[in-house]
């Protein structure tokens, strides 16, 4: 840090993006990436731009915004796309919170959440989930502030339906409630047809998982016109052309290749399916993720240890330390040929384990 | 704008990026996009991270930043890569400007830098140019705050020597100086070795100009680790994932590239030189350059004029409207041959303007 840095950012912790060492290869289930490619058609558009990189591209993005308004049956303007999710979430923490109006999020959410709150220097509410990671609706509703939820949750993977998010957002309309539907297509229910209805609530979605584009950096947000032109304001007052040409062209595709994208989404789901029966019949705890990773623990080793156990093994999870959560791992569902392999390496460890405390 | 929308945002006015018009096909000449496409190279190894895009970028983009630190002659821990300069610049905005420190720079310069200023909600001072558009540095060096120095400046392409930069950096050690040096590469001189002596030294350059890599969306910052590591905080609180896969590898290309990358410089100021000698002869003034456009006005015709003209007549060009400068147009050099007919349609122009004189 230089002696000239504001007193305003001194005291940050930056948020920590899940490790990507380079050391060696190993089965990344940490990030919770796609383990399938972009479609080709999205790779062969994306490439017919390489060639026109010297132009500026469309800060408007005009090809892509009309192709999600067509996807989700609402209007261009009610949409805007930006340089990943976390671009969405971190203008809507400029635009709808301050040291007046809180932000309010789950104490157990995406970790961003409160970097993006501490950075903006506005107040913030971190609303405890029950014992059971479930999200306690009555007690949130009440809370005053610009509410962020992330549904499905991350790390926990649990959803809310669309009616009970509706009754959040319906409870109070002079607030902005932020629904983050980064992992909803592996079986979670879309809000995005609420911001025909009220005006008071933000979708925001990604291309990073479930389109296979976490590479190209593409997120958007959708919600009334009023909400957009905000965040529109936001992005050209800081970096109009935020999206690149080859990002824009591979979003598209994405976006129209409906096929691909769901085929790829059930693949993912049949696997975690697979994957959680697995565990649970190894004896893990396992949430009932909607998203494309798994939520688990086990009484037979720690998390912290099974997570440097798998390491040591090759395959990267996540773990978190909060007190809460610490017994859990985060496990990305990758491809079946991969998750065969976590669960392979999983009994191996739980055996080794075995075995020393019969020696002990 | 929505009834949400924070008060301190409310009365902005955004950056307004050059025209793209999409409803018939132009030359461009308004926005200094350069005429070469990225190398081959640089095509072939971005094309080759398009099957990788499920994948999350670096963050730390190290190959890329390890290029430019090559490149430059400095230490990987003194350079920040970001999404354009306009990235950087925001960044050293949000971490230099606040309330007690403004930000200073010249009232004719890059237009973002006051769109920075407001939106971030620092105080700034406009500091007048001289009449010639030439900077007054004894003012400059006596003005409080921190300095946003575009080198060569914007829209007039007036160049100030290392050795200037430099008595400005050192009149004052407690204050940031950052050097905008977008245009830098086509005859002006860089000060990036100044920050191996001066800690409040930030130079900013960008991929856009002169590596022909607009479209991409890539900039960075060389300065004292101190600095780099405040701007690396501010981008780990609010977008780490910032650089795609595809312009990281482009970018890491376009800077080894050198022989590709100064023949295109060279070529671009050979063309400037030829048009600048066109353009007086047909009676214009035009400023001397070190930029990939040239500044120029004619006592037969007023700037917005010969702007309209030029538009009906296929060629775009950038033409503002503040009084000291509404009687020139600012003109990206483009291809020889783009050169030639813009030449030809001013001619033309001109003419049809000394007809209908002549018949009034």
């Amino acid at each position: 840090m230089s002696k000239f840095f504001s007193d305003r950012y001194a005291s940050l912790a930056p948020y920590v993006p899940g490790e990507q060492p380079k050391e060696k290869k190993y089965i990344k289930l940490n990030t919770n990436e796609s383990p399938f490619p972009p479609s080709k058609r999205a790779q062969k558009y994306a490439a017919a731009e390489l060639k026109k990189l010297m132009l500026y591209p469309d800060p408007d993005c005009k090809g892509l915004t009309k192709a999600i308004a067509n996807r989700y049956g609402v209007e261009e303007g009610q949409v805007i796309v930006n340089n990943g999710s976390d671009e969405t979430l971190y203008f809507a923490f400029l635009a709808y919170c301050d040291k007046k109006r809180p932000a309010v999020f789950m104490d157990i959410t995406y970790g961003f959440y409160k970097v993006f709150a501490e950075f903006t220097g506005c107040k913030y509410v971190e609303v405890p989930l029950n014992s059971d990671f479930s999200v306690p609706v009555d007690k949130l509703k009440k809370t005053k502030g610009t509410i962020f939820l992330a549904n499905p949750n991350a790390p926990t993977g649990l959803a809310l339906s669309k009616s009970t998010i509706e009754e959040i957002v319906a409870a109070d309309r002079d607030r902005v409630v932020v629904v983050d539907e980064a992992y909803v297509d592996f079986g979670g229910e879309s809000c995005v047809s609420l911001t025909e209805k009220y005006d008071n609530l933000l979708v925001t979605q990604t291309f990073s998982k479930s389109r296979s584009l976490a590479g190209a950096r593409l997120g958007f947000g959708i919600a009334d016109k009023g909400i957009i032109a905000d965040l529109q304001r936001i992005k050209y007052s800081t970096n109009p052309y935020n999206v690149n040409r080859t990002t824009a062209a591979a979003g598209l595709c994405a976006m129209e290749d409906e096929k691909y994208f769901s085929s790829n989404c059930e693949k993912i789901q049949s696997t975690r399916t697979w994957t959680k029966t697995q565990l649970e019949d190894l004896g893990f705890t396992v949430t009932d993720s909607k998203a494309n990773f798994l939520f688990a623990k086990s009484e037979k080793i720690g998390g912290e240890e099974l997570y440097v156990a798998l390491k040591e093994n090759g395959v990267l999870v996540r773990h978190f330390t909060a007190e809460k959560i610490k017994d859990y791992n985060r496990i990305t569902i990758g491809s079946q040929k991969e998750m065969q392999i976590l669960v392979d390496k999983i009994k191996t460890i739980l055996e080794a384990k075995q075995c020393e405390l019969l020696k002990s």
